[in-house]
Formats: structure tokens, sequence, C-alpha cells
């Protein structure tokens, strides 16, 4: 099925590889293709070779031949000599643009972009079918961990119904600081991760949950078949986490953890979601630990499953990206490329307002007599049931006369619709000394 | 490549598949089929049809029109609509024997067998590639796991320098058990794993290892390029560890479980060893509860990476089955196989004296007074040195006067001849009333 365009044979087995960036990763990946040269050539009878690089900076010492760099996409675009374009700008544009000026010049694309995936992902890959080329982005999620061969071959047969994944290493490692040492505030762990080399001097993305929801965006739309639903999913990101929260999922039985959800629910419901979330100390994702990422997946014929590693670095991530240039390689000198029914999900992205779970509330309140008794008054009017409650003074001035509390409450499980009432009516009562922070509970797995 | 001695045209995209043995697993595959043949059909385009079923009873009901039912091997075997086989009688002989057979007589093999593969996986493999046929085998380890699936293609960048894996369900449920009920003996924790269908009624080849062992021969073969090794690998069940154990080893922070390992050394050594093994509480392996399984491998790209699920059942064995028949169909509908360079690796296997690592060691021994100055003079004859130690009085009568107890020490880092050494000394003190028992611990991962 490859074109039939060009004139040039495959039978050398020599796949010429084109650089689109040269960052942190495309370092990596140089690094890692010379290293392991030798032993993919004795496995694969493949020799891999890098034939242009697009940099912004000529100049920089990157370990190649200099002649390879160019500051012209179009020399690496569309250079006779490659079959294989790797896209390691990240971001949306250029690379958005470039990958599908690639495509129509014939190439095929590996990247690990997550964010263009996600956000232009349809696009992209319907571009990929008319051109008869290959998308591959197995470094765009977990990045060492083979999570996309494992969704797309191994878990075929699966109809999979649920997936739950932690998959950003900058909010995990923030989060079991916090949870390790209980004088440790975010602003203090954040400082910690940058210092550690865990998270960006600019962390927004990680922070706020975008690129985990990039990351569950993808997964989904392998998943279930659907076209990527970046701007559907409900996004939230752990900045408001406290200390108060962390100590109380504890004394309840909980370890917070940021989790991207996908879930199927009946008549092609789909949930979508990325928030702290509060685990039961028995789910499998509480044993994740720092940097480290893991995604668990449940499939009809094979129940419960995990994969966990590494979510970030150049050599893991050009580990993925090399699994990924291997394996076209391989289908490019045999003839093998085959296009793949891509979308054959329906769906239908349940609104937040509509999810059902337990939840976490923390009140701060100032300890005036009858406080409790305002607040749950409010739950129990739009009918929301309470399982378990806590309530402490905090450090602080006091105000009207009162000093600072908080009420923390752990609800049954409510539309999510209702809490949302509650605790918009909630805020206004005159004791709240802050809005009403809310953690959902995910017992399920 | 696909031969050319037939005549049939693949373009129909429908595949036949002829089965070798139909008991749970094979229930399991038949019915999976069926749930899921539209799903299949609209994610890849092929149709998937069994086609002849070799079993012993041709009465029982199996669900499939009994004109596919067979009890002669030749009718699956030569029938000339099927490309694939799939095996699963399990054991050595007459899979291997039918196995060869289907190979030589032009059909690829699927199969769960890991027994077959780790004794005779040369051969087979060798005979697949003079036939120009393939030998897929994705549910022989950790069942719908798609952890071979996962070394051959996504961890194809990396050498792999550790696999440890919890690899077989009834040992881990046992294990477990223990760990949570302190009342619980191996015999009670063995005899309610067979209540709860997680042990067979003759359990053997779990409680000894020898099943783990099976599939780590499976997995460090595909993983370090070399023909299986099963005869080589030091193989101890899990039999002998006590409740005493047990507790020592949660006292010492530890916990228990029978965990397979292969570890490339300098000089192409590697270790192979299957035995009860005592992991730091940290040690990812810790958190696998119950009948789960999971394989934590260390490569020099992607770092440290776990796969978790379960590691038996006919429907997630199915699910492994079914995703090989399907990879398997797509690349002979498209003319996409290809042969692979099998064994690239050099190997010469660790004998077990030469382990270094820690040890437990337990003493049952008659309270005489300077008894722990005997054994301690004796480990330091042979230089093993001691990190930890306890001794208690257990329950039981006295012997020559004396109440029985046991000591209990932690070693440091010892070559394991000079441990074996000092404990076959030890063991004819006449203070002890029974032998001294070793548990090895794993520190690193």
């Amino acid at each position: 099925m490859t074109s039939n365009r060009r004139l040039k044979s495959y039978n050398m087995k020599e796949i010429k590889i084109g650089l689109l960036g040269c960052g942190q990763v495309g370092g990596g990946l140089i690094q890692l293709l010379k290293r392991q040269a030798d032993f993919i050539r004795q496995r694969t009878g493949i020799t891999l070779t890098i034939d242009r690089i697009l940099v912004r900076d000529i100049s920089k010492p990157r370990g190649v031949p200099g002649g390879l760099l160019t500051t012209n996409p179009d020399e690496v675009i569309y250079n006779l000599e490659t079959d294989i374009i790797v896209e390691l700008l990240g971001g949306l544009e250029p690379a958005r643009r470039l990958i599908l000026k690639s495509l129509s010049a014939g190439k095929h694309i590996i990247t690990a972009n997550k964010a263009v995936l996600a956000v232009h992902g349809e696009e992209i890959m319907r571009t990929a079918q008319e051109n008869k080329r290959q998308v591959y982005y197995e470094a765009s999620v977990c990045a060492g961990v083979p999570i996309i061969r494992s969704i797309k071959e191994g878990l075929l047969a699966n109809r999979i119904s649920s997936i739950q994944g932690i998959l950003n290493g900058t909010t995990n490692y923030i989060l079991t600081k916090m949870a390790d040492d209980e004088n440790k505030s975010f602003a203090d762990a954040l400082r910690e991760a940058k210092e550690s080399g865990f998270a960006e001097p600019d962390p927004t993305l990680d922070i706020e949950g975008i690129d985990t929801a990039h990351k569950l965006a993808v997964l989904s739309s392998l998943a279930f078949g659907i076209p990527s639903v970046f701007k559907s999913i409900y996004i939230e990101g752990i900045t408001e986490i406290t200390q108060e929260d962390i100590k109380n999922a504890r004394d309840f039985g909980f370890l917070i953890k940021l989790v991207a959800i996908a879930k199927k629910l009946p008549d092609n419901w789909i949930e979508l979601r990325v928030h702290p979330s509060m685990l039961p100390e028995k789910h499998p994702l509480t044993s994740v630990r720092n940097e480290f990422n893991a995604v668990l997946i449940h499939g009809d014929a094979v129940g419960e499953i995990m994969f966990y590693g590494k979510g970030a670095g150049p050599i893991t991530t050009a580990s993925a990206l090399l699994s990924d240039i291997i394996e076209l390689s391989t289908k490019i000198s045999t003839h093998q490329l085959k296009m793949e029914n891509l979308y054959w999900g329906k769906r239908r992205i349940l609104p937040i307002e509509k999810t059902n779970v337990e939840y976490y509330i923390r009140f701060p309140i100032i300890d005036k007599p009858g406080v409790i008794g305002k607040i749950t008054t409010i739950l129990g009017k739009y009918n929301v049931s309470i399982s378990g409650a806590n309530a402490i003074l905090v450090p602080g001035k006091k105000s009207q006369g009162y000093l600072p509390g908080s009420v923390y409450v752990i609800t049954e499980r409510t539309a999510e619709k209702r809490i949302r009432q509650a605790l918009a009516q909630i805020s206004k009562l005159p004791v709240m000394r802050d809005k009403p922070f809310m953690i959902r509970i995910e017992r399920e797995y």
C-alpha cells in the first residue's frame, strides 16, 4: 500500500529520518540512535540515519554533522531521501502546519506532541489517511511506556470501558512531596520540583491540568475510537490543594492524585475529566509516586490492567520515538503499511454537572456557633447526604470576634449539579471566610 | 513473504482458525470471538471464523456447530481453509509434536502454552523460521497484559538489563492471604485459594515455582535474545514459607513475594532465578496483591517500567489470544509477514552459588544457652556479616530439656556459596531442631 509516486527502492533497509526541532528530546533521540544503532541493525536488519534537522540556531553544537542542520523547514519536509519525519517542536503552531505539510509531501510522521494531537488530531489523522501516510505517537503519552501500542494492538480484542491515569510527572511529584511531608505547602513542593528538574520554569500547563488533559484526549480518542475531544474535557489543576486537604484525605483513608478519567456510561455517554481525586488507599494508582506516571485501563475481556513508568525525560521519550521509528521503518521496508479505521466509536460527552460520585468538601469558616448547622441545612436542602465529617480550628486572626476554622465533609454519591448549587448558596453565608473547595472521590477501578 | 505454495486469495479478509484443544481457555476464546466479532470487523475489516476444533470428547456441548469438532488432530492441521492454528492443549506432549506438524503444514501458530515454549521453544521457533511461519504467544505470560508485544516492539529501542516479575496468580494469592492474616498458615491459604478457584486441584506446578519459571524462560528468551534457558533457571517454591517468616519480613520492613528474576551482569553473565524474595516496602511489586501479576522491566532508555494485570482466567487469556489472532490476520491479509532475527544475544547463566544479595535466615533452634554464639561464630567463619537479628521462643515441646525457639538473621550482601557453606555447617549443630531456611532479599529495581 505504499505510494508508488516515488522511485526509491526500499530493499536497502536503510531508513532516513528528518527531524523538525532539536531540543532536549531531539538531543536524546540523536544520542540514543547513536548508542543503539548496531543493536537495532542486529535485531531488525535496518540502518537508521538522520538526514536533515530543523533547528532555530544552526551554530549550537548538537553532536551531528553541521551539514544536517537547517533553519528552513522545507529542506526537511521536501528532502527526497527521507521517509519519516519526527516532529519535536511541541505546541500547536507551527507544529500543526508542518505536520500537515509533511504528510502532504508523502512523509510519515512520528510525534511526541500531545498538544497538537489533542487539539488538531482529527485534521492530522484525516490528512494522513488522504495521503496514505501513518502518524505514530507512542511518545506523546507516558514517554517510553508502550501504552499507545498496547491499546492499539494488545487490547484490540477489548471494549475499553474506562481509563484512569496519572499522566503528568510534575503534578504527581508535587503531590507526593506534599503527602510525604506535612510541612510542605504546594508552593514549597513546586519550588522543590523546579529545583529537581521535575517542573519547568513556567509550570502552568502542568499544574493547571492542561498537559494531563492533552494526554487524556489522545488516549480516549484511541481507546474509544472517537475524534479528539480535548475541548470537552473538564479540567481542574492542583494549585488549590492544601496540606489541610492532604491530611484530611489521609484521615478519611484516601490519597490525593491528579487523575485523568475517561469512562463509558450507558447510551454512549462518555465522562472525561481531569481533576484532583481522592483515591482509596488500595486503589492501584496510589502506589504511583514522585515523577512516575501510570495508566489503569478496564477492558471487558482483560479486566483491570495497569502500565507504569517514567512519563518524561529526553531518553525515555526517545525510547518511544525510536520504537515508533523502528516499527514504521520495518513496515516501510517490507511494504506493510495499512490504513486503519480511525473513528468507529460514538460519543456524547457527559457535562461535568452530571458527574455522580462522592465528594470531599472543605468549608473555610469562622467558628461562630451554629455554623455547622447552617452548612448541613443547605446541603440537606439539595439532598446531599453526609457520610463523614470533621471540623477544626486553623491558625489565623480572629474575624468578627471568632477564630478561623474549617469544616470537612465527605458526601455520599451525589449528582454534581446539586453539590454545585449547595456550595454556591453556602458561599454566601456570612460565616464563610473563603469559598468552599471540593475534591471528587474515585472509589471504582 | 507469505508462501505461494497455496492458491487461496487473502483479499476476502476472512480468516479461518483451527483450535487444538478446547478446555476453559478455548471456551473463553469461542465466547469472546462471538461477543466481539462485529466490533473487530468494524475496527479491522477482518472476519474471524473458527473452522475446526480438536477435542477429546466430541459429545460435550461447546456452543459451536458439532460439525466443527474432531478427535483427529490431522483434520485441524491439514484443513486447507485455515491459516492459523491456536494451540490450547497445554503441557509438553502432544502439544510440541502438533505445533511442529502445524508449522510444517504451513500454518501459523498462536499459543498460550508457556511450558512447551520454555522447554521446546528453540525447536519450535527454528521450525517456524524454516517454514516461514509465525509463532505468537502473548497469552503465555500474564494472560491479557500485552507484555510480549511490549518487549518485542515497544521496548525495541532498549537493551533490557533486568526483569522482575510476579508471574503466578496462585502463589501471589496465597502469599497475600498469609500476609493479610497472621493466623493463616500456608496450608490454610492454599485451601482458600482452591476454594476461591485461584489454585488448581493439583497446584504443584504453581506452588513449586515451575509455572513461574516457564514464564521467566519465555520472557528472558525474548528480552535477552537467547534461546529458552528453562533448564538453567534456579527454582524454589513457596511451600516452606511460614507465618514466622511473613511476620519477620514485616518487622524488618519487607514483604515476601514469589519473584522471577532475570538480570544481566557484566561479561554476558545472566542471573535467572525463581524463589521467594523479600522486597522492601517501596518496591513497586509489593503493591501487586491477590491473583494479580506484574512485570517490572529495566531498559537502558526507558528506565523502570511495570505492567500489571490479572495473570489468568479464560476470558483474559482469550483477550491475549484474540489480539494475536487479529494482528496475525491483519498481517496475513495484507501480506505483511516478516521473519525476525530470533537469537541475537549472548548468554552465560550464573550458577546460583554466585548470586550476591542480602539474606534472611531463619534458624529453628532449641533455646540452649550459647546457641546464638554458635550460629554467629560459624557465619563469621564464612565471612557472612549480620546487619539485623532477632530471636524468639516458639510454641512447642521441650527438647533435651530446652524450649524450642527461632533465631532470625539478616545478612549483608554475601556470595551465596558462603551462605550455603555456613548453613550446611550450622545444620549439624545439636542445638538445631530443623534445618535453617533462607530467603533472598531483592532491594534493587
